[in-house]
């Protein structure tokens, strides 16, 4: 099956997911991503490789923060940011999702960065401008509905190699809502791209995927057998909707076996690094003192997130 | 009467509305377009022509789609956008009109984009610069109640040319909800201005003005009748508050006398194109068979959009 | 005590209020600013001093003015800004305000222009920055409940001097809701730093503070008691909600005795000049011959307040 993230010379033409993208793009992502993070440390932190190109935020659905990312990595690009809150525009007039595409593209532009509620969205629009031959126009997905958030697993990727270097030796558990995360697949996907040899996913039942076998990773309920000797702890954040429903008793309850203390970080290997994708339940999934402990990498991963959304722009639209 | 859009030498001062304005002006605005559709081309998207400049998009009334427009125009003219969003803002703390525009003005303001509710709206402004004094500030005018919208208008003024070429040899139909529409009167004063010897208008007699005969158009309530070898088919949008209202039995029945459909628009010249402001309605004013088809010319539109707002931008404010 | 707001060699580090700055670096301030008033003036309104760098509008509470005067000012010192309206965003994830700032720092923020409900929620996050050593951010209050509203005093004060130069031989009168206000203090700060020996309070019991003596000025509950004489009078907005509460009778009552007339302004020295920081209530606090009159500065406030943001920006950030 043909991937639609790439171009048929290989590279890459619109990001949409980990899933299924080659180790040597994922590779090409974080080598170019390096640089950048320097850019951010200068005085003038601007670079002209999307001067002049124009990018659309379009945001189907609300994220202040997630839009923030794009918005700064494009404006340090040099590019024209137009944000849309679309969920408040065109949409509510009957038009169609695919005639606002069109309209956008007759606005030259150059690239769209798309978060919509929907699981796919950003594949049909992707795949509506392949088949009506706009080829200088590129896709990359903010998060579409529960299916994935790659710029976020990329950050991630990012940073384990920043701190850990060789993906081949490592154990990485990923704790948490699992099922409600847009975060987790591509994370999962990506680490096995990477090599890593032991995945670990740990939850109570309620909050995994019934497919989670079929991920190849091992999946743990006790979360203190679960974090034993790892080198990585990703947790994830678990929405404020799951806390009061049918999924979970309390969120004292879920903090007592799956919120992340010191006590049980512990068990993890004395340097393993802590993983999280913001914006944070303090008290819930994880402790404070984990969060401004010396094992959090929390600030770091925002850091390298622009430097990673650079990287991908610069790919797909730079001159 | 002195027209409030022109200077004392006769140059576009403000942009207010297509009725009264001179051939000459209109005919300039189109030629100064031209080479803007050529700036959307190219690598780098901008020219310096209203760099240090301040445009102000000061939006009564919601609508993303026209401040994007507009927002592309100036930031590709290298000006510094503010979108301001008026309804939200000091108007709701009992400031008047007048009172927001002086303090923009203030804050050296350059162009204000004007799009407000109430037919009107930009002309107050308009003129309250010009009894101040303050002629070094410009009013465009981005849709005023029912009564204007004179870029719209212009942009398809450039698109008949763009196809058509010469205007004195046209048969012009427009097509839909005249009474509503502010396009409809901004199209009939240039396609009057500039030559065109038949223009029609097709419509229910609830959704004609009452004086529409006074425009100088000829007034067909049989589409097919209307449509008989025109070279040119302006279809206007059917807002959807209408369509469950007194004026409409309902939409489909709209759709079987007024919507345009390829067995109707087989009436027109073979070469007609079709116009649309957007954003349609797909299987009420117009079919997707049209829609998508050889004759549309509705995506041309909105990139010729652009470059007609940078003329009219560049021309009004530009160094 | 440290003066929060200076760095350990005397220079301003953030601006979070007049109280307690001293005289050298107000005076600073408006020297800087000066020159910026002719930038205004240009042709090309852009100087280069933040180009590369990251400003951040992080309004928790709602205020377009304000916002646009500091993204004006950004602008034109070739800043990239990013607006946060943050009361929509993080915060209702349950995210803490200072996770919601480290993140934006690790996104390599230059600064921070903060709006707040909340008094001292600008000084919270200076000390927070302060703390965790991040002295290469600044941090700008634009407003924080009652507190303090730092460059609405500061564009006051270069009113002041640019109409009347010596601040050593006038009688100022600020008038009105002193209680409710937060520029009040912030300009009784100011002025009694730059030695102004005689200012004078005028409004009615219930809209001044309890402590209003300890601030060193003159109270009169007769308004043209209080202006006899004056130099200088100072309007302060009424908020519309306190109009039909329990403070005040109605709006009507409050013009006739505290809304500033002709009649009353005749009062003061014939050049005396009027300042209101807007937007004005027409008819309740002002009445619209004094707004538009001769000796009102309104107008002119607001393009100083431009040209004092800039120097203040460029003073804690520029290059």
């Amino acid at each position: 099956m043909h991937n639609p993230q790439l171009n048929k010379h290989g590279e890459l033409q619109h990001l949409l997911t980990l899933d299924g993208l080659p180790k040597a793009i994922l590779s090409q992502i974080l080598d170019i991503a390096a640089p950048f993070t320097e850019v951010a440390e200068r005085e003038v932190k601007k670079l002209p490789l999307l001067r002049g190109k124009s990018v659309f935020n379009l945001f189907f659905e609300n994220s202040t923060r997630t839009r923030t990312t794009f918005e700064i990595a494009a404006k340090r690009l040099s590019a024209d940011v137009i944000n849309l809150n679309v969920s408040t525009s065109s949409t509510a007039k009957g038009e169609t999702l695919l005639d606002t595409v069109d309209n956008l593209c007759a606005m030259q532009a150059d690239m769209f960065v798309v978060r919509h509620a929907s699981s796919g969205a950003p594949y049909l629009i992707a795949e509506h401008l392949q088949r009506t031959g706009r080829d200088h126009i590129h896709v990359v997905n903010a998060g579409d509905g529960r299916h994935a958030h790659p710029t976020q697993g990329l950050l991630d990727m990012y940073t384990i190699r920043h701190y850990k270097q060789d993906f081949t030796k490592l154990t990485v558990a990923v704790v948490g809502d699992v099922l409600h995360s847009r975060v987790a697949r591509s994370e999962i996907a990506a680490l096995t791209t990477l090599g890593v040899p032991e995945i670990r996913v740990i939850g109570p039942k309620t909050l995994l995927p019934t497919d989670i076998d079929r991920m190849g990773v091992h999946v743990f309920h006790d979360m203190r057998e679960g974090l034993k000797g790892v080198d990585v702890v990703m947790m994830l954040r678990l929405q404020n909707e799951r806390m009061n429903g049918a999924l979970l008793p309390s969120s004292q309850e879920y903090f007592k076996f799956y919120g992340l203390t010191q006590d049980k970080l512990a068990l993890a290997k004395p340097d393993a690094i802590v993983l999280h994708p913001g914006p944070m339940n303090r008290g819930v999934e994880i402790d404070s003192a984990v969060a401004d402990g010396g094992n959090a990498v929390i600030l770091p991963q925002v850091t390298f997130g622009i430097a990673v959304r650079m990287a991908v722009m610069s790919m797909l639209a730079g001159s």
